[in-house]
């Protein structure tokens, strides 16, 4: 059986996705920047699925820039309103410590112009509250910046209080929803979100697109500096079929939402159940307040690099973390700043389910984690240490 | 009968690429950072459009970078050479005064940050000579930054002499050869070029991926950051299937070029000895020293966007100038760089040809654009102005 379940990583493009890409590729190719119809075609077909990425959101069509992906979102989105403080003499950002790397690294590279960063430490459920962002709000404060739904372990944050906070305060409020985009109801207005990002790959649209939105009144800077599209403030032929593609996908999405959180949410805990009987393993991450498709654990004992190859052999795609990071021997960022130490951080498997996922696969998965991890144990000098009681179960 | 001929703004996309795209939408869809074999069969994918670009470019796999597209390219080529330069306590850059925006607008960018930038003036054949950069460069001179060919009027520069003065004065030299590649033979060893971008749609590849080659020893700075991916060098997850699509247009238009070279010179100059045919006109750029498939014209006495729209009314989608500045009152930075005054270069017309297009389609051509010119003079009063002796003909 070959099961995939790294969905928070990479989704396969839905069927209505793709034929919603397909004309624009060979057909309606125009530039949009261009005068003619064929151009005009391809214009209007970008404004119709600016219009309705807007809908989505609960935003003004105006509001959105399309990027290439969600790291390029996340990029502009904080250079912005570091910008746009720096003006005002303000130069502190709040983020939490568990992010994305496009959010961290980014921050690291203002760090090096001149900004301060408070990065909150989240609980070890993996949550961050209101008042932690309320207390950390300076004078000179120029942006909070902090993520829908954790990538690892799925936990979804209060966004509507932060914004709420943040908005009170007069401070710009970024949410990476990535993970959050067509899994959650996301309404900007709402919620009081100033800048969002989202990246079409994690709800079934396809790779190399995502959108950048940002409240009227929030002056973007530029990323990639040339031609007038996207009102100046992204230049570069737009992406016509890809972002026709991700309308497509988000409204997929959305149209389909409790329905999939309904399914999802009965396989998720049906998985969560079945894992929590091998001994010595903790799920990462609260309980209730998590995506409805993100199953994320430790396994005492074990490397979860090996996990995953043997999980593979049974033809199962999961990670142990971001696959944005996977070529990295360090333990997950966010593993460690829920507070599991570094051997235990090692053995980590996140399971990201998507609308296609069967109960049976599901069961599967179950068996077939705990068989393997039974067979790593047999292996661990580690485990057989824990074992003889030479030294002590953390889980 | 409908006639593209717009394929410097861009290409429809190739049977070809598109088969190419396919399986890497919904079948190869893992992220290829992932360790499983899902991932790893869309790393082993992109490794191979790696090598294959490459082997086009005369480079190293490891010196391509994947991008957005040719206005990514451009920036952060110019950007880490102007950081590389700065480092140096060298902040001086070249380039001409027709570049794309892509480019120059990344060089104002960078006069803010206290650059000092020449743009070298193109002859009224719009090339710019290897003796004009040689004399242009200065001790603190980090960057030589000149298109392979123009987009507007498809004039190619002595590409590999400028790079042998550039490397003798050991100062990196980029080209933005967007609309170069795949047309010509490109070898960045041999021509001595240090970095270089391309796009795949300008070559019947999707639109929103491209590349940016770097010479091995030319550190790159990101304008994303995030994940490890491209070797840090441009976080985000890859896209895959325009990439995969970008190595097979390529190799598809090189494969092809010599047979689509001879086709498209036939067709371009019959094209131009047809619309000479037109009294007061004259064409853009050296006759020789141009693009196989480019045609650009002044008409003296009518107004460019007139003629496009007239011209969309017969089926012919075609441009003044750059689709990336259509929206724009002001006359092309490009005509007025090789001195067409501005009056006659608001009546400009860019006709791309591309491996498709056929004889009759160019006799259509030229009879429109005949008939149209004509009609929109006898209701131009600056031209019956003209005719009357009122004021005299430029051209």
């Amino acid at each position: 059986m070959n099961v995939y379940a790294d969905n928070a990583a990479t989704t396969k493009m839905s069927r209505r996705a793709i034929e919603a890409m397909l004309p624009y590729l060979d057909e309606v190719y125009g530039n949009p920047s261009s005068l003619y119809s064929a151009g005009q075609r391809a214009a209007e077909a970008l404004a119709e699925a600016r219009s309705r990425i807007a809908a989505r959101l609960g935003c003004q069509p105006a509001e959105i820039t399309f990027t290439s992906g969600g790291s390029e979102a996340d990029n502009q989105a904080i250079r912005s309103a570091a910008k746009l403080g720096e003006r005002k003499g303000r130069k502190h950002i709040i983020s939490t410590n568990f992010e994305h790397h496009a959010v961290l690294h980014t921050l690291d590279a203002l760090k090096l112009e001149g900004f301060e960063v408070t990065l909150l430490e989240v609980s070890d459920k993996g949550l961050v509250t209101p008042e932690q962002v309320e207390a950390a709000i300076r004078p000179d404060t120029c942006l909070v910046t902090i993520m829908y739904a954790n990538n690892e372990i799925g936990t979804i944050q209060p966004i509507a209080e932060i914004g709420a906070v943040c908005r009170k305060a007069g401070v710009p409020f970024h949410t990476d929803a990535v993970q959050a985009a067509g899994h959650l109801p996301i309404n900007v207005a709402e919620e009081q979100i100033d800048l969002l990002s989202l990246s079409a790959h994690k709800f079934h649209g396809p790779k190399g697109v995502g959108v950048l939105y940002a409240r009227k009144g929030i002056p973007l800077v530029n990323l990639v500096y040339g031609g007038a599209q996207e009102r100046g403030r992204r230049a570069g032929t737009e992406n016509v079929a890809g972002i026709m593609a991700m309308a497509e996908a988000l409204d997929d999405a959305c149209e389909h939402m409790e329905q999939n959180r309904t399914h999802l949410l009965a396989l998720r805990d049906r998985l969560i159940a079945g894992l929590e009987q091998i001994p010595h393993c903790q799920l990462n991450g609260d309980r209730e307040h998590r995506l409805p498709g993100n199953v994320s654990f430790c396994f005492e004992g074990i490397e979860g690099e090996s996990l995953l190859l043997m999980l593979d052999d049974r033809g199962i795609s999961a990670s142990s973390g971001s696959a944005c990071t996977s070529g990295s021997l360090d333990p997950s960022h966010v593993l460690l700043a829920i507070g599991r130490p570094h051997e235990v951080a090692h053995g980590s498997l996140r399971l990201s389910l998507s609308e296609e996922t069967t109960a049976q696969e599901v069961d599967y998965l179950i068996a077939s984690v705990a068989q393997v991890v039974d067979e790593l144990r047999a292996m661990s000098p580690v485990y057989r240490d824990l074992e003889a009681g030479k030294r002590n179960y953390i889980l």
